[in-house]
């Protein structure tokens, strides 16, 4: 028996390249880990598997994040905004590695005294991460 | 005297409509209040006045975010992304409320039950906010 429709899905507003903006956060810790896109199907795989999967603007592809690294991100929330335009996913990031450079998040640069200023650790190097 | 030119703002990839998106999150709670555009202007407005400021798409024009509630972000830290694409604000709301609903975060649903679940009350009414 087919799944009833999600109807959900449809109260998403998605840009006109079919995407939505997602912002990734530490479920425990409140840290924002990553920014990426999602398209139907990428939202669609993320709660039917409880893992993060994103659309790959780059790849244009669906991109399940982890598949390579290991460090997956299990969901524990979905969240939509006022205007149902952008996504915010609560998750558990294994390995405690979001970002390709190997830091625990994307963010790790801020401003101070008009320059980037790296404030994160590298943990583990991006060699051995996808070497 | 002209300021010295801003290297660092030269370092953000803007999107080809001159915008970057931009995640507001309290910076004592860690709670993710909206999400929004800045253009050039913008961002050189928000680190020269400390306040948030936005560029409205829907507006086309600069939005000092508060400038009709009160509802001012006190800026604490500015952060950039991995690709340098993705700014992240960590703020004070001033009046607690940064959703034009009248909640404290714009991401007051969550998905349960193949519903998306208002988890968040209304703490001031529009209509007061903005009457």
């Amino acid at each position: 028996m087919p799944d009833a429709p999600a109807a959900w899905i449809d109260e998403i507003t998605w840009t006109a390249d079919g995407l939505v903006p997602v912002i990734a956060q530490d479920h425990e810790t409140g840290r924002i880990l990553m920014f990426a896109w999602m398209n139907r199907a990428a939202l669609e795989q993320t709660v039917a598997t409880g893992e993060a999967v994103y659309f790959s603007r780059s790849r244009g592809r669906l991109w399940h994040k982890g598949e390579q690294s290991g460090h997956v991100q299990r969901v524990h929330d979905i969240r939509l905004d006022c205007d149902g335009d952008v996504i915010l996913l609560c998750i558990e990031q294994i390995g405690h590695i979001a970002c390709h450079t190997g830091r625990e998040s994307c963010f790790y640069r801020h401003l101070h005294n008009n320059e980037w200023q790296i404030t994160d650790p590298v943990l583990k190097s991006p060699d051995e991460i996808y070497g």
